[in-house]
Order: C-alpha cells, then sequence, then structure tokens
C-alpha cells in the first residue's frame, strides 16, 4: 500500500540536477547524490513532478467520497461541508500558484490531504476513511484520461471538418492517384483527403470506444480488498461521471489497460498523421509543386525568400514516435506484473501526459494547415496526364464495349501504350489508325475515355473518385460530423 | 498496380537457402543469390510463403465477385458458372495437397487465377473485370482477419468460462492479497481469479470492437480509384458477410490500421496473459507452493520426479513479446507511407498470422492450466495470516467503533502491531490488555476482526473480496458469457 | 533443466493446422486440440520447427564436446571415434533430407541424440556427460549468430563496394542537397551516396564489436551450475573458435543480451537502409525523374510499358519494421526474467533468424540496387540550380570578399533573391547593377560563386562536397575496405 | 535550413497550458491555442524547453569555433577575444538564472547568440561565419551525449564495485540455483551476485564502444554542404575532445544513430536492471525471505511495521520501459527520412535526455541496493536442500565412479529419488542399503556428494559455482575494475 510510506529528508530534484555538474562525472556522484542513499530512494520515488497535473481530479474525487461518506453516515454533515470547504481553497491556492511542492510529501494526493489537514484539522484527518492512495490514483487517473479523451474528440472533429471542407470545394479537383508512388489512374483532390477523413473518422470511433470502455469508477476498491465500511460506491461514480464502478477491486487498483488501449489508438492515429504530414512534405517539394505552404505553418528564410521550409509537417510526421514509444514503454512496464498494486506502475502518468499533449498539438497543426491548403491545381492536374494514366480505361473500354477478356484486354492496351510510347505523345493524342492497328474494332468512341477528366469522372462505383461520388461521399460524411 | 506485374525465373526460395551455406559467407554471396539479380529480386518480392494461408478468402472473394458480376450483365450467366465451378475445383486441389506452388507466381492470387484459367480458359480470364489485385488482397486480408477474431473471441470466452468456474469453486478459500509483492491484506482466490475475468472480459470487448470497425468491403475499389464498370459493391459486401462497403476507394486499398488494432488488442491481453502466467510460475515455486502444476502442463523430470517445470506458464508469459513486437513492426511498416497502395504493406500478414497463432495457443494453453488448478488451499490460507495482513482491520475497527479520525486510527493501528511483534505473536494472539495500553476504549469486539476469514468476510463493498461479493460478481459474469 | 523432460504424444504441428479449420471457431477447438491438453503443452512446447536450422552448430559443438572428454580422459578414445562418426552421418542425412522430424523429440539438440543412440548405441549415452541442454543450446545459438554475423559482414561490405564505386564515378555530379526536403545548396551524387558509405561502415563496425563481445562460449556452464567433472572449457571454446569460455555458469546460460545488441544493431542499420530505399522510391517518380529503376529491381506493367514500380527498394524500405519489432520483443521476453534459464527464452531464436534472413535479403538487393544505378544527370543537375540555391554562396562571398558580418551578408542576400525572384530569373542571371543598388561594393568577381558547379567546387572543407574532397573521401574510404 | 528562421510573435508554452482548461474541451480550441495558427506553430517548433540543457555545450562548440576563425584569419583575434569573453558572460548569467527564456527564440543556440550580439555587437554577428544551426546542433547533442556516457560508465562502475565486494564476501553462501524458477541444483550468492557483474559489465563495454564510435566532431559540416571558408575542422575536433572531423558533411548533420545506439545499449542494460530488481522483490516476498530491504531503499509503513516495500527495486524493474520505448520512439522517427537535416530530427534530444537520468537513477538505486544487501544466510541455504537438489550430483557420481553413461545414471538417479520422496526425507538421509537396491555398486562414497555444501564444492570447473572459482571471478573481475 501507498498510503502509509514513511518519507525521508528533501533531496535535489531531477529538474535541479539537470543544470548542474553534468559535465563532470565526478561531482555527479559526489554532489548530485550527495546527501546519499535517501537524496537516491527520494528522487527515484516522489512522483509531484509529474502528477501534480491531476490536482483538479485529486480535488473532484475527493469531494466526491466526502459526500459519499456523509450521506451514508461515515461522516458528518458538518465534516463533509468542511472538507469541501478546505479543498475549494487548496484547489484556489495551487491554481494562484501559491502551493509549496515539496518532494517530501511525493505526490499530488499528499500534497492535497496534507494542506487540507493544515486548513480544516481533524475533518482532513476523517477524509481517507475507506480509501487507499491505490483507488485514489486509479481514479485521478481516469478522471484525468476521460478529459483528455474528449478533448481529443473534439481535436478530431475539427480536423475532420477541416478536411471534408476541403475535399467538398476540390471534389473534382484532378491530381495523379499514386500506388509506389508512380502515377497510377487520376484521381481527385477531393478523393484523396477524404481517404484521410475516412482513417481519422476510424481514430475517433476508436478513442470513442476506449472512453466508453474505460469509464468506470476504481472508487472504493481501497487498497486492493474492498472495504467493510458501508460504503456506495455507485454513488461516487455516478457524481464524478462514471457509468458504474469498477466490479473488482484488485482490477481497480491494478489494471493499466485502459492507458495501454488510448495509447495505441493514438499511435495508430499517429500513423495516419505521419502518412498526411509525409505527403504534405512532398508535394512541397520543388519538384512535386502540388502546393505552396502557407506561412503561418512554414519557416521562411531571410536569406531565400522564396523557400518555406515545412516544420510544422515534419514534426507531425515524427511525433507518432512518441505515440508508439510511450505505448511500448508501458507495456514493457506492465508485463508480467503479479496483482494487485506494484510501485512499477507509477511509470504510466507521464508518457501518457506527453503523448496526449503531443497529439493535441499535432491535430491543431494539421487541422492548420488543411485550413490554410493552397494547391496548385494546374501543376496536379498536368501530372495527373503524364505515365498513361489512363491506360486502364483504355482496357476497361475494350472490356466493356468489345466484350474482351480482362487479361486480353490488359494485353491490347499494353501494346496501344507501347506506340504512343515511341511517338513520344500522350493516350489522347495517338491517331484511331495505330489503335485499329492493335485492334480494328476499336472506334473513335474509345476518345471518351482517354482523358483524365473522362478517366475520374467515369469511377462511378460506390466509394470511387468520381466527382459525384466524391460530394456524395462528403454529404455523408457530413452527417455524421453533426 | 501489383496487379500488372511481369514475373522473372525461378530462384531459390529463403526456405530452401536456410539449410545450406549458411556456415560460408563466400558460398551464400556465390550460392544463394547465384542466379543473380533476378534470383534477389524474386526472393524479396515473392509472398507466396506467407499468403497462401488466404488460399480459401481468395476464392470466396473471387466468387461473390463473379457472381455480382453477372447480376449486373458485366459477366455471363454462364462464364460465372464456370467460374464457381473452377474455383471449387481449385479449392479442392489445394485442400488435397495438389497445388504446385511457384515462387514465379508470386502470391496465392496469382496462384488461384492461373490455375483457373487452365482449367476454364476464356471465362477465367473475365473474372478480373472490375477489380484489381490491390483491393481483392485487402478483402482477402479482412476476411481472414475477421475469422481469426472470431476464433480468439471463441477462445477467450472458453477461459472466461474457466476463470469464472474456478472463481465459483474458490469464492471463500483465502489467500494474501499483495501489493509490492508484501502481503498486504487477505482476500480470496475467487476474487484474485475474477480480476482476470474482468481484464480478459475487456480484452474481449477490445477485439469485439475490432471486428465491428474493419468488417467493411474493400471489393470494387479496384486500384485505387473505384471503376467505370456498372458494379454493386454493396452486394460483394453482403455476400461475404461484410456490413457494408468501404467508402473510399483509396482508403480501402491502403488501410492497414484494422490489422494495427487488433494487434494492439492482442499485446495488451498478452499483457494481461503474462501478469497470470507470472502468478502460476510464482505460485508453483517452492517456496510459494500456493499451487501443484498439472501433469498436463508442466514437463517433468526423470531424474527428479517430484519436479514441474512451469514451461506453458513460461512460454505464455513471453508470448506478449510476439504480439507486441508484431505491432510495433507493422507500425513501423506503415509510418509516413503517401497514398495509395505501396509494396511496404506486402509486410503485413506474416506478422498477423503468428501473433494470431500465438495468441490462440495462449489461450488454449491457459485454459488448460486454469481448468487444471490445483492450489494448495491449506499453504494459501497460512500465508494470507502472515505479515500482521489484519492490521487495517484494526485501523478500520477504531474509525468506525470509536470514531476516530483515520489517520489518528492509523497511528493506534501502527502502536499495536509493534507490540505484536515485539512479542513475536500474531494480531489475534495479542492480549486485549496490550491494546488498551494504547487506547482504553478498545473492548473484546476488536477481535472479530482480527482472523483473515473475519477480515475478508467484512470486506462487503461492492467490488470487495468477501465470499458473498465474489460469488455475486461470478453470477453477473456468467450473464456475460451466455 | 530442459534436458530431463518427459515426452507426450505427438500431435498436429502449428503449421498443420494452419491450413485446416481455421474459418470455423468450433473447429478449432474441437479440432486444432481434439487430442485434448497434452496437444496444446505439445504445440506451444516444441521447437523444432524453428531450431532445426541449428543441426550443424550442435553436430560441431558435440563433436567438439566429445573429444574435450576424451582428452581428459572423461571419455575413451574409442566412443569418441564412434561419436564423431555417428554425428557425421547424422549429418549426412539430415542434409540428405532424411531425418525424421518428430515434435516428439521437441528439438534440435533431442533429434541428433536420439539418432546417435539408435546408431551407436552406448557411446551415444555418455556424449552428455558433464553437459546440459542448456549449455548446449546457448552454445549452438552463439556459432549460428556468430555465422550470421560473418555473412552479414561480407553483405555489407559488398554494398559498402557498390556504394564507393557509385561515388567514384558521380563524384563531380552535381545534384540538389535537400533540407526539409527543400532544394538548400548543390552537392554531388558521389557525395551523397558517401553519406550512406559512412553510414553503413558504421553499422558494420557495430556488428564487428558485437561478434567480439559475444565470441565466448557457454559450453560447460552445464544445467547452471558448472560440473564437477575434469572438463577443460578453453579447449572446447577454441576448437569451436570461441576466443575463451564464458566465465559465470548462471550468465552463460541465461544471457541473451548478444541476441539483443544483433538485432539492436540490424535495426540501426535497417533505418539507413530505409532512408536511401525511401530515396530511391522519392527519385523513382515522375516528378523527381532523377533515376531510372533497372529492370532487375522493379516489376513492369505490361498495360503501361513505360511503368516501373520500385517494390524492391519499398520492400527494403520495409524490412525494417522486422529487425526492430524482434528487438522490442525479445527485449520484452527477457525483461524481468529471474536466473538462470527460463523457458521464456525459447521464444528467441524465430525472431533472430527472421531478423538475419531479412537483412540479408535487403543487404542482396540495395547492393544490386546501387550497383545497376542509373541515375538522371541531367534532371539532377537543373533541380540543383532551383530554388535560388547558391543565395548561401553570395552571402559567404560577402563575409569573405567585403568582410561583413555573417549576419548582416544574410540580410543583403536575402534582398538581392528577393529582386532576382521578382524578376523570375535565377542569381547568375542577375544584372551586376541590381547587386549593387543593394551594396555598393559587390563587383563582378560575385558571379564566380554563382553556378552551382561553382558552388559545389567551393566547398572544399574537410568532408565537404567538391569533387575533389568526394575523390578523397572515396580513396580513404577503399582503404577500410582492404 | 534551420539557421535562417523567421519568427512569430509569442504564445502560450505547453507547460503553461497543462495547469488550466484541460478539463474543457472547449476552452483548450477557444484558449490554448487562441491566439491562432501562429501559437500552434510556435509551440510545435520551439524546442527551448528541451534543449537549454543544452547550454555548455553550444557555449564550449562556440568557443571552439571562434578560436579556430581567427587561426585561420577568417576572424580578427580582437573579435575572437570579444565572443570568447562574451560567451563566459552568457554562461554566467544562465548558471545565475538570469537568462530570459523565450519562445520567440525557440532554442539554446538562437538565446546564446542572441545574447552574444547584445552584450558584444558586431563581433557577436560574426560568429555564425562557416557555420549552420545544423552542424552545430549536431555538435552540442553529441558533446551532451559523450559526457552522460562518462558519467554512466562511471555509475556502472560503482554498480560492478558493489556487486564484486558483495559477491566476494559471499562467494560461499549457498542458495538455490533456479531454472524455470524451480530449485535445480545450489549455488552461492556470490556466483549469483557475479552473473550480474558479468551482464553489466558486457553493457559498460557496449556503452564504451558507442562512445569511441560517436566521439567524431560534426563542426564544420556547415548546412550540409560544407564551406568555402579555409576552415580547420581539425583543430575544432581536438579542441573539443573528439578523435577526428566526420568525413561527410551530409552525413554529420543528418546521422543519429549515436543516440540509437545509447538508447539500445541502456535498453539492454535495462533488462539486466529489471532481471536483478525482480530477484531483489521476490527475494524480499515473505514466502521466500532470501532478503531484508534496508529503510533506505524500501518504504515502510506506519501501520505494519515490519513491512518493507520495495519500491526502488520494483521502479529500477519499471525504468527499462523508457530506454526501450526511447529507442522505439526514436527509431521510428528516423525511418525512412531523406538526407539531410529533417525537422523530424528535433525530436531526438527529450527522450535521450529523460533515458539517460532514468538509466543513471535506476544505476544509483541498485547500486545503494546492493551496498545495503541484508541475505537472511539462513533461509536461503535452507531452499538451497529443498528439491532433491543433489539428485544431478548423484547421476555425476555414477558416471565417474561407475563409469555408467551418463543417460543410464539419469535413470538410476530418478529412481533413488523417487524412493525418498515417498519416505519423505532428503537425499542425504536415504539408507545406503536403499540405493543399493536401485544398484549394488553404489557405496557409501556417494555421500560424499549429497550435501548442498559438498555439491557446491565440486562445481570446480571453469566459471563454475565453488567458492574457490567464484573467489578467482571476484579476483578476475577487480582486475578489470582498476
Amino acid at each position: 500500500m501507498s498510503h502509509d510510506q514513511t518519507h525521508k529528508a528533501p533531496a535535489p530534484t531531477p529538474q535541479d540536477h539537470s543544470q548542474k555538474g553534468e559535465g563532470d562525472a565526478q561531482s555527479m556522484w559526489g554532489g548530485r547524490f550527495g546527501a546519499g542513499p535517501s537524496a537516491i530512494m527520494q528522487e527515484i520515488n516522489s512522483s509531484i513532478g509529474v502528477d501534480k497535473r491531476l490536482y483538479r481530479e485529486d480535488i473532484a474525487g475527493s469531494k466526491a467520497h466526502a459526500s459519499m461518506l456523509a450521506a451514508n453516515g461515515i461522516l458528518t454533515e458538518a465534516d463533509r461541508d468542511a472538507i469541501h470547504k478546505g479543498l475549494d481553497q487548496v484547489q484556489a491556492e495551487i491554481e494562484a500558484g501559491r502551493m509549496v511542492w515539496d518532494d517530501v510529501l511525493e505526490d499530488i494526493h499528499m500534497h492535497v490531504e496534507s494542506r487540507l489537514r493544515q486548513l480544516i484539522g481533524d475533518a482532513g484527518a476523517r477524509l481517507h476513511t475507506a480509501r487507499s492512495r491505490n483507488d485514489q490514483v486509479a481514479t485521478d487517473f481516469r478522471l484525468w484520461t476521460r478529459a483528455a479523451l474528449d478533448r481529443m474528440d473534439a481535436g478530431l472533429k475539427a480536423l475532420l471538418t477541416a478536411l471534408v471542407t476541403q475535399a467538398d470545394k476540390y471534389a473534382d479537383a484532378v491530381m495523379p492517384g499514386f500506388t509506389h508512388l508512380q502515377t497510377a489512374q487520376p484521381v481527385t483532390l477531393g478523393h484523396h483527403l477524404m481517404a484521410y477523413a475516412e482513417m481519422l473518422g476510424r481514430d475517433r470511433a476508436r478513442l470513442a470506444d476506449c472512453r466508453a470502455r474505460m469509464n468506470e469508477s476504481p472508487l472504493g476498491a481501497a487498497a486492493l480488498a474492498g472495504t467493510s465500511f458501508p460504503i456506495d460506491r455507485h454513488m461516487t461514480a455516478a457524481s464524478l461521471g462514471f457509468d458504474r464502478p469498477m466490479a473488482n477491486s484488485l482490477d481497480a487498483v491494478s489494471a493499466r489497460d485502459f492507458a495501454l488501449e488510448m495509447l495505441a489508438d493514438l499511435a495508430i492515429a499517429g500513423v495516419h498523421l505521419s502518412r498526411l504530414a509525409d505527403e504534405i512534405v512532398l508535394w512541397a517539394t520543388a519538384p512535386f509543386g502540388f502546393l505552396k505552404l502557407s506561412d503561418a505553418f512554414s519557416t521562411g528564410s531571410s536569406i531565400m525568400p522564396q523557400k518555406r521550409n515545412p516544420d510544422a509537417a515534419e514534426l507531425v510526421r515524427a511525433k507518432v514516435g512518441r505515440m508508439a514509444g510511450a505505448f511500448t514503454g508501458l507495456l514493457i512496464v506492465m508485463k508480467g506484473l503479479p496483482l494487485a498494486y506494484s510501485k512499477d506502475m507509477q511509470e504510466d502518468k507521464e508518457r501518457v501526459f506527453k503523448a496526449v499533449d503531443d497529439f493535441e498539438l499535432s491535430l491543431a497543426a494539421m487541422t492548420g494547415m488543411i485550413d490554410d491548403l493552397k494547391p496548385n491545381l494546374a501543376a496536379m492536374k498536368a501530372a495527373a496526364g503524364g505515365g498513361f494514366s489512363t491506360a486502364t480505361d483504355i482496357a476497361d473500354w475494350c472490356v466493356r464495349v468489345l466484350n474482351m477478356p480482362f487479361r486480353d484486354a490488359h494485353h491490347v492496351t499494353g501494346t496501344i501504350v507501347k506506340i504512343a510510347e515511341e511517338k513520344g505523345i500522350t493516350l489522347d493524342q495517338l491517331p484511331l489508325a495505330d489503335m485499329q492497328k492493335v485492334d480494328p474494332r476499336i472506334d473513335a468512341s474509345i476518345f471518351d475515355v482517354l482523358s483524365v477528366d473522362a478517366s475520374v469522372s467515369s469511377r462511378m462505383s460506390f466509394g470511387g473518385t468520381s466527382p459525384a461520388r466524391v460530394r456524395e461521399a462528403v454529404a455523408a460524411f457530413r452527417e455524421k460530423l453533426q
């Protein structure tokens, strides 16, 4: 149990030492841990530098707990009121920057309780009845995570809105569709952007599933076994917005799968953001020239005024490393740990906080970049026409009009493209006669499928790239964003 | 596009080389890739060694596609029937072990189609109309993954049933509850097992969410842009058991988040299995002696007949490395890939297959171990009474009966335990007079809370370890398993 | 100890089941593990499907052990000779494909010993004196790993030779140097290729360090504690090419850091290969057009004859996922394992084998791609001149010739570039008068630094991109490759 | 190039926002990024919160650069002196806490240079001649990493000294040797500790290899291509303690393999620490009772005075997650990045700093725990005698004395142990007659091998557990620690 620890003398915090003596191995061993073992122990044991971010959740949890204790006769109403008032004051002090953080008090829970007892005395000493630091920290961390999930949901919605808006605007803007980064078939920019809307829409759904699953209250599990006090866990659960209390007290204090699930979801979403960011970097290169970065999300150069470095896109691309590293790291921490609470689990919060910070920032930056998108439509369209990108349309025409088996049509098309390539012209410049030499049944109606616009418009299958389909997809997605 | 590749001369497969020439660096460069660049290219490019596991899915997908083409007038009914019959024959040949696997044909899709064309000629050449290898492979892989999810759901259900059955049986079997692996408070074995039921129940729910999200059909997305043929993607989706067609063709061929999500879910579940496995290893040690491993899931020793090595538990504990490594590996593959299909994605299947194989095996082994559980109840109970494990019960008694503030009760208890420790006796052996020296208000009713059975029984809060609560939890969980 | 396990009835192997019943969850539970617990146990426990690749190492280790036993009077010379002859025969049988692999015999060690005893009787039963499966498997795995390190060293040397050869050839071929994938300053292709030679040279050195560190013999550590037989571990170490015996028997059987180190080295090298592969994919795009992929390492298209998909480069780019996933996976396996041998460690070999296979294949493919490099020098040079890439040269000229502070020169240059940009001309087309309006001290000698060739040639600092420096670097690197 | 960025208006930093508005998704989007895109861009782009730890390295690098410029006539001696004096003042200001950190100045390099120009004017503006932020940051980061490697080397040496000292002290203290965590054969505590000395000794060697490989100077690579100024890179390399300048300027600014290598080494060492930490947790449990944790490295309990939670060991066990997560994260960042510098790389430093901090702290805590080791030798010895742990000694006796084939001796031993087990006695309590019933050749001399002390003493093979061998190993290791 962590609620019963004795404390040691104060010692330098990790932040302190980082500025001195690093260059000198001797001084570290002589200095950083100069106070001896207790300094080392305190440094490795203290978590206040990280978990003070939980202060609001800790106070909200304590208020709910006090109310429940009073409602069930475990605490007097007077004590409850004193506790509520005292906690409000502690929160005010923290928000005003007046709390004195001290490694001796180890964590946010001890800071709040200790200050509360200074303020209100005995009543404060009754707050911890039927509770332990183990269920308290689990409750606080779930509350924080839930709020983070809500913020990220809003962030994803904002990004999705930006994507759908631009997809609508560019529903018929032709660009090359790539496979292997080679020009394959023409698509529209709107269709391309909607692919990301689909991916990020699933990411949002994953986080929503995570939220629904994790929204259970550990409070009342106490140290690990539950308590003999006649508490009402359903009441605290409800007052903290949880759907229900967790069903097993050992599980309540030792589960961290909710954090792992969120980190995995963020890592997967991070992959999607990295793909989009990589395309922004690529499209902004001189050879591609598909888009001009906005001033807001690039860094310019005083020496090369035309230059725009896609720093924001590069950083978003890199951030997936944080989310995936956090998942791997926490998974390693949890691997093979026997029940119930072990101190190893204290390593859960910092990586979750950092991953969430970086994800929110990535969403905000990507939303800004999409909002500011300035595509060079002419360059995109020109590139779309390269590489005989409508060759597949010829093959499809042969199947559809001439009833050729697809594999044969494939062969005929290859021969036609070869002729065009040898002549150095595009497919729509190739004389009909040349095509008829390959197959005499070909007639002039084939030219209907040879332009990139015709190609794009013909892809009318559900989910295809024709502007009409893209606009339908935009409309359907907007429904989901209401 | 992958459907249009030309093929190279045959070359040794990876499996072949592994048995020869490895000890000799020269011979590898002279031998393994002796046929030159084309041999290297074929070895790195071929996936048939891995993806032949998809043969049933590939054939099912092709049959659905042919039926849809016929229903929409793109294929004659006669061709459709020939294709169906031919595909049935191909499947029969594969299952009879008569298919000749050949690296020249690269993958399962080419093997099936090539054999089909041998068998039925022209009709076979019409099958690939309005389809590409890109949407075909995505469809096959989703079908396989969905079936795997269903098998793993059944496997988890079996394990959960085993856990709940044993939890019911041992609902009042007292054992030590640990924090920091130090004896903290008594709990029951049933309660401990139900903690794992909770964890694995969430794992099952995660996989169910994954299944619901991924059950969309890529078929008809064609190479990347959709198709100009009047196909009915809703029809193929329905006939393959998908809930709907995917809404964006670029997304359909380039998304692999469904595989990442499943791997993350398996890694998290693997953590839970590793924790349970670690406890089995621990409990089976001589010092703990909490359980005797069954013959079936341990390896014995001809030299030390009493010895039982917990090999199965150790291997289950280790398998989480596979699932987590697979997630990390695929995430690295997908990071920063521009749309749409890139060949990098071919690296998706082997790690998914292996992770699923290992997860299924882990579930089966763990189910067997739980079914065969032979706890040493006497040893568990004896250990539960050690370490003054009911000290918290004294503190709670002081709060409840004497109305002491919790933090003061904590202090009183510490003093009492110190006396018992000095006398070398347990708390329930300590004379009342000794306790009254610490606080004169203590009376004989305190002995009601000093035994491990009393302690366990008193933890009546929702989710607590009292046998009554555990039996309620068992009953509630059984409802969910119906 | 693993050498004393009893065996169970045969059961389907993992390979077997993968082809049947997967689509049907019921059939798996009814079928795959139909024989009950023993089938599950055998499947999870058996490693012969993986570790048969160690047959040569196992036989070499046994021969060395037998020779040492005889030299120290623990075995007769006649027994030693019988063992050697028998082992030669076993090896011949395996290489001729005549060994019957059987899950009942679990692993390669039992297969070899069991067959040996069939062939030579009692003498075979004496071979395992003063040895255990624990030191035996550690020895075999180190021997295999060492051979793999030697093959990979040869593979890296071949790739380095290819890079250096091409760097020499293109030492003065100008191309754009990128930062943020934006054109920054001109460099040469030779210089760019030599950057990869540096990276991969360090990778080779890392693997050499790993080899030097891991080349110690576990043989003679026995199960975990050493042995009471008067063995000579230095003799077996020497005869197997190890530098020395490992100094601690517990460490000898439980260390896997040599495998982790190799996997980390491969993952880092895999990053380098992924960067080069990504550039090949990028340079082969239509917009960049910097190179044409060779037929051997691309896949063509029958429908678009000009198309070349960079499949080999994409696969090399993806393979880093394997190496990194293997490292993460094995690290998770080893985390927190108490000494000495635990069965978890059996999960070490498959991922090492696969990572090595993929790394060797990646090296071979990359070597082929570099050998076949067909750069489009004109396209590279044209791109190098874009983006006012010699702006920095103007600033440097101002500092050098006019003694301007660098930050001021920076500002002057920005103004000049802005004029050129407004006029839509390049820097070397800008009239001197325009420059003199910005700073009257500028004279015609500034034109000496405005061409890309001049820029490149001027970068004469050690390690810089001037052709002379690149040729020196090539020469120096060739020395190291001797 | 990063040295030429323009700057945006100030905005809230990540640290600021974490304390307000998190619970409210609306307020974040309305508040945190209220200043609009430029606030987001600045937050994602700024690195000063992380890289200010590099201030000493940045100043040292600038001083070396200025000296070299002056020595080569690029800077006057007066300017050099002004720069040196100014930089000393900047360092003094930072160390006195008087530097004003401002996100507008992005990073430590701009902060130092900007303050320098305020202090000394024009001369400060000349410092950046023939240098770029790209080679500057690479130089600073290598200097920091090298110092960290030196500190960690000292830390490892301290831990190794502690281990060797205790191994010497307990060279003949008998304890059970485990395989599968089952008692296998007796070993000594000294031998067990020396196994960790071997592992951590290799970790130290790995870090030494990393240091040797990474100690090359990027300074003078400039932005990416080198410079046209007549700089002397060998001079700056030497004055900063580097072994040589890096040989390729593109590599110099874009390589991060030195950081990856160090992180991999730390992760592997972290695995070793996690194994030792896990054993400390295990041995400190009530059932094992092998050791008593010192007050300094455990947390006590006011309620259960006898309780000692092994918090420090648990935290050390968990820290491997940080090191491994950092490796995975940085590897993902670097995967597939084209040359040369990309902004993604800015994500390198924070994870390296954190991993080093945690590793140093883990070493210090583990050193303290080993120094304070209080083993319960009686409990260890009693456990060593359980489980018929000398059964192998009987088998070896039969081989040695009776010349039985090992596999037969194995069988004989199994029968003897079975008899002892049935009688419920230990092997050394079994009457000779019982043994002779199994094999009549057995005589009384067999009792010489049946005690745990005799067993341990007999393991005289090199690297074995006999006290004599352990003392030799200790002596040899001490040599290496000089």
